[in-house]
Parts: structure tokens; C-alpha cells; sequence
């Protein structure tokens, strides 16, 4: 059966993102007061396999692999 | 009252998108294959305003002059 697959890829807490700051002070520049900016990244794929554990155990895989740092990054998989 | 917004960036339809491509490519390679692989950004963040419609506008003003580029993102606003 094929899936579709959701990876959602952030940064653990007490790690810097520096890609928030930047948000956060420009926005500031441009006059917009936000705060906790924070970002995280999310992949979507489709995937065929037996069934949903499988799968599941194969995107944990991928994700300790390749798609995401697990030093620095908390992941979230979401299937449907 | 303080809102928690989320906008959600992605590549408009048709727009390359290579990190999903070299990701799609690099999990071939490790032996997994996944077929439709995209990607997109969320950012997160606090603001202080007196309504909801007034923050809508307000983020998508946002949006438009500095979290996307209007010509090859779309955005999506979520509110809460």
C-alpha cells in the first residue's frame, strides 16, 4: 500500500536558531514586535510498504540516516 | 491579547525545489524509495494585537515584505 509520509524536523530545545533571531530582529526593524520566534522544516514523500509499522520503523530509519541530525533535532512522523 | 501564529511556507506548483530532490536522490541511494518528496518551512511565533482580523492583516503584511517571496511561495496563516 503506499503512504503518504510527514517528517517534521526541529530543533531540539536550548539550541540555538539563528534563522529565528534573524526573522525576529528584522521583523522588529520593520516594526512588527513578535516573540518566541521559532521555525522548523517538515519533508512530505510517499512511500510503498506493507504496512503502517513497518513503514513507520523504516522512516525512523531514514530520519536517524539521513534526514535528520539527532544530536541536535527532535522529529515528529506523521502518516496517513 | 497575545496570539500563537504559524505560517507555513512553500514552492508554488511547478517551482524546482532541489533539497527535496537531492534528498528524494540520497535515500535512493541508502536503499529507499520514495516517490513525490517535498519540503516546506514553518515558522512560529508570538505577537500582541487587539483582534483576530487586525493580526491576519498584520501578518500578512508580514509575509509579503519579509517572511516570503510572493513570487515563488505560497503562505498559509494559522491563528490561535
Amino acid at each position: 500500500m503506499k503512504y503518504n509520509v510527514e517528517v517534521k524536523i526541529e530543533l531540539k530545545k536550548g539550541m540555538l536558531n539563528p534563522e529565528a533571531s534573524t526573522i525576529e530582529r528584522a521583523l522588529d526593524l520593520l516594526g512588527y514586535k513578535v516573540e518566541n520566534t521559532s521555525s522548523y522544516n517538515t519533508i512530505t514523500f510517499q512511500m510503498e510498504e506493507e504496512n503502517e509499522s513497518k513503514l513507520t520503523k523504516k522512516v525512523d530509519d531514514m530520519c536517524q540516516r539521513l534526514l535528520t541530525n539527532p544530536v541536535i533535532h527532535n522529529y515528529e512522523i506523521s502518516i496517513s
